[in-house]
């Protein structure tokens, strides 16, 4: 390999000069100073930063233009591209990893430099160390997908992949994942999957390594840390609590939504703490309650598909819920205004879905905050109308929960009642 | 009138055996003490609270089995039914309060004690005094609606109000508003009326005035001081800035949005601080910008409500697309997940909406960050397809944005121009 594989132009003239090469232990002095190995750029990188793979196990990228001095203070690490064989430790716990595409299984690879679609166990010991040192890692691609290109049909083939290892010797399982659609996923696997045996955390990076502080390490450390030592169960969500790097937060895969595009604590439980803090020495808990409310695991991995999410806005077109009534829909979650309000336009075509055997939920596209559709007359004309209210169930989560309780149930009365029930904290 | 009118069974006893009537300056003795004159109920208010309002000119209610002693203090102001003639002081600036419907309009008449659908200027004297000690008010009732049920024609119908005052001696004008679509309203005044020469704001409660704490009084002194004192010129939405008294939050019209469903600093400036904070003693600038970026008033009223926002999620249906260009529309807003992405499911019909010359554009369900749609394959795909990246413009204000864009232009190329061009920060 080329020992500046991805430098080009000023930087990599600049690197020559300095006699550093890839692999080479380096200081360089920029507004702040920095030691660590001089890491591969990406291809697809942009052409302004140098980066380095710090002692922490963290990769930042150092704008170039602002680097004063850049000293190759030792060998470091040399960068092995072909497979390490790791060593387990027969006395660590053993977890497993199920990898379904993303920004954290396409770029976490970073010693190589190459964009890889995938991440194999070997290749997840070579990025990110620091983790078998803390467990065993099975790993297995079920797919490589973007998370905005995975469907309901997804879901369900990751459920049964889990389904089938509930009764194993893993100490919990880490789902790689793109972050667009984590909360979607989290939460199906919440409901389908109510009462687990042992805990799974879905974990993504909201950075690709190959850009200034890639999250993808720091959060697959601690989501392995959280599910060898926190004692608990559930579906969770792990990624980074805020902008610094001292916290990561599991969130509960019902509570949780994607509110920030970019940045990397982007994931927010809504109107609460996260359940669970993974600072550096220790595992915080929020949690009140238990995740699973039935302690019984009883899978029921069947999803109903068509279902919409409505959200009301004014000038919505009425006639929009004619056509989810003709082509056949099964359910419609609202997000309402408010404490849950669509206009008055809406009620005769709610009527018409209603009398059809619709279910009807009513959310909010305020996101925190709860409905509460007895407090106006809107509300209540609603109520009449066959609505029920969801709490502070989140649209997307509603959304979800409707799928799943339609795919499991064809009665109506049922339906309802396992839409109210609260199965895994997402009321 | 009543002593005690709207109160009722014990609390009525109550308030009997110690002797103390409406109107009368009272001591309350509960966990806390409080002084205030007690205030009548209305007919639909709850019966477990007595209302006190208190110096400050703030209702409260006080959990009536809380109440240890209740003691009156003085005769405190008499309750006038009938309308109170203010004497206007004309060395103060004038206003214009436009009425249109929720509950800021319907129950802010707390002195009264009656439900009254709308708000005309000398009840909002009688109700909020202190605005008289600022501003001058003409008060007009446009319609009283709770916000729910405004459509796209009502904001046509406040505009072309608001356009023939544009010429007139007002400091500024106060549009009373339901909660609930207030920011689409905001959103929709800002592109019409850009460059409007006084400021707006619309102004709401959270809290109903016969409820513990309505913040209806705050925000509506607020706002007049605001709109007398600040020299400035746009649209903004002025509401509590959080859960406290002492600060009320002005928020740009294009960048607020509704984020909690009931408590009182429910609007936020979204991905930024509010553009203003009244406190008590002054006005604090937050905004770097200019609001309206064109300094000529050139009004365009007109608005297409054949726009769709579509909230993309795994298990979209593409078919609804079809619907939609079957049915007219002329444009659709994509909330795509993460940076602006929507799954590959959608191609095909995106594709076929573009043949069919609707505008497309994106944003994110995130909310806070920004489309960035050159980041990942999917997003390029997008680009490709045609889909117009809005940046962080959020889905409601881009909603409304492509409401007013096709409504006042036919031509696709304009449109798209409007579309990104930032004419009332709502970038």
């Amino acid at each position: 390999m080329s020992e500046l594989k991805g430098y080009k132009g000023k930087i990599r003239d600049f690197l020559t000069q300095n006699k550093v090469e890839v692999g080479n232990l380096v200081k360089i002095t920029s507004e702040l100073t920095y030691s660590g190995i001089l890491m591969p750029r990406y291809e697809s990188g942009d052409e302004s930063h140098i980066v380095l793979k710090l002692k922490s196990g963290y990769n930042i990228g150092i704008e170039f233009d602002k680097i004063e001095k850049i000293e190759k203070v030792g060998e470091g690490q040399s960068i092995v591209e072909s497979t390490q064989t790791i060593e387990k430790n027969e006395n660590l716990p053993k977890i497993l990893l199920l990898s379904t595409g993303g920004t954290i299984a396409s770029k976490v690879d970073y010693r190589t430099g190459a964009v890889t679609p995938a991440l194999s166990a070997s290749e997840l010991y070579e990025a990110v160390p620091e983790i078998a040192k803390i467990a065993n890692v099975d790993a297995e691609v079920l797919f490589s997908e973007y998370s905005e290109n995975l469907q309901p049909e997804h879901w369900k083939e990751i459920a049964k992949k889990l389904d089938s290892v509930a009764k194993s010797d893993y100490a919990g399982i880490i789902i790689a994942h793109g972050t667009d659609t984590m909360h979607y996923t989290s939460s199906f696997l919440s409901f389908a999957l109510s009462g687990f045996p042992i805990p799974i955390a879905l974990v993504g990076s909201q950075r690709s390594s190959d850009r200034p502080s890639s999250d993808a390490a720091l959060n697959l450390i601690a989501a392995t840390k959280f599910l060898t030592e926190s004692k608990t169960n559930g579906i969770y969500v792990i990624m980074h609590n805020d902008s610094n790097d001292d916290t990561i937060a599991c969130h509960k895969g019902t509570r949780v939504r994607k509110n920030h595009t970019s940045k990397r604590g982007a994931f927010e439980t809504v109107g609460d703490n996260p359940a669970f803090i993974v600072s550096e020495d220790k595992i915080l808990k929020n949690m009140n309650d238990s995740f699973f409310k039935g302690e019984k695991y009883e899978p029921k991995l069947d999803l109903d598909s068509k279902i919409a999410l409505v959200k009301y806005h004014p000038g919505y077109d009425p006639s929009q819920i004619k056509n989810l009534i003709d082509s056949g829909f099964n359910a419609i979650i609202f997000e309402g205004t408010g404490l849950g309000h669509v206009g008055n336009t809406m009620y005769d075509a709610i009527k018409d879905a209603k009398e059809k055997g619709l279910f009807l939920g009513m959310t909010s596209q305020c996101i925190d905050g709860r409905v509460s559709m007895t407090v106006y007359d809107s509300g209540r004309d609603l109520l009449e109308l066959g609505i029920v209210p969801l709490e502070n169930m989140t649209p997307e989560t509603a959304l979800v929960k409707a799928m799943w309780a339609c795919g499991n149930s064809s009665n109506a009365e049922e339906i309802k009642e396992l839409m109210l029930r609260n199965i895994a904290s997402e009321f």
